[in-house]
């Protein structure tokens, strides 16, 4: 990849991914920037910018051959690699986390659940046992983990995330609602739910555009 | 608020909203644009370009009175309304919105949820049962609802969300991982949990910032 890529378009890349995957189950094999743009509600232009940045693969006059552009942004996304998850917290989000299908079907796999309540401790999760928080540092010593999904109330976020960083984690997907505080080789994605809900209050709103 | 305000402030906005009440527990009643920057990582030439984008408040060498920005941010984000949600799909996100307590105590509260499940329906969820969504058209018609929360499987998304349009709701939040077809006057956010991990992914790759 070429440079510095921005923020809205790391952000549409997932998209692309999404209706490439579909376009080929659909038999689509050619397409040009003009019909994958109407697809995803961008222009074409704005299209051809977007592949441009990570290396371009049209061909004037042909389009994009789907399968190699799917292929190569799932080699930018990284999603051509499986990741290994574990999930701190067995709540409601931890839950709905570990029991969805769509997140191993994608190469994402849950491989252990914890939460420092007694109650909540050697309960099942789907095909999984709630583990003691405890364990956490030998577990990851001992297990290959790429991701640390924070499914914990926002006092516990920070000096988890701090534990998790010293034991190897760099990837964190962060549902409590604060910013984490990270070193530079540490990822994040937040999902800061009741962020959304405002936004589409805002939208409701003020109906803009 | 004053013209066209960019998808990425809109994004900030709850941000800031939260950094406000946090800083207004704190008892600090006063904060420059330097200081409220360094909180949210944010350059302080970035935080008053986006306060103003919605009005402008600060007095030079004051820096902005922190109830007031907070008081007209919430008004800005429509969160000083109380707003009834009804979810569609009893699942394990359905589940985890309807347990969440932290949507209730920002003013989105959960009236109902449906599920066209006959293991579903007339289960308990938190303090609802699950009602069957055949009876959708008459709750509406009889109780005010604003926003419906779409945790139902990608096929009945777009079938379902043009149902709940015809019977007036117009705010949407979107779990299922597709894009919506909406009228102008509906507003819509979608919870793409699959890419924000495929983000997250190319984060870990990348590590660019």
């Amino acid at each position: 990849m070429a440079g510095y890529v921005s923020d809205a378009v790391i952000r549409r890349l997932p998209g692309y991914y999404r209706h490439l995957k579909e376009l080929e189950r659909e038999g689509v094999m050619q397409i040009s920037s003009q019909g994958l743009g109407e697809r995803m509600c961008l222009t074409a232009s704005q299209i051809r910018q977007d592949i441009n940045c990570f290396g371009g693969f049209g061909r004037q006059g042909y389009g994009y051959a789907v399968p190699e552009l799917r292929e190569r942004i799932g080699q930018i996304l990284g999603v051509d690699q499986p990741h290994k998850m574990i999930i701190l917290g067995a709540g409601n989000i931890g839950h709905a986390v570990a029991c969805a299908d769509s997140f191993p079907a994608n190469g994402f796999e849950t491989v252990a659940i914890f939460d420092s309540a007694p109650d909540k401790i050697g309960t099942r999760v789907d095909a999984l046992t709630v583990q003691d928080i405890s364990s956490l540092e030998r577990y990851i010593l001992e297990n290959p983990v790429d991701i640390a999904v924070l499914a914990v109330p926002v006092e516990a976020a920070q000096t988890l995330t701090d534990q998790l960083y010293q034991y190897g984690i760099r990837g964190f997907w962060n549902f409590a609602p604060c910013d984490l505080k990270l070193e530079v080789d540490a990822a994040v994605v937040n999902v800061h739910l009741d962020e959304g809900l405002q936004v589409l209050s805002f939208r409701m709103l003020h109906k803009q555009d």
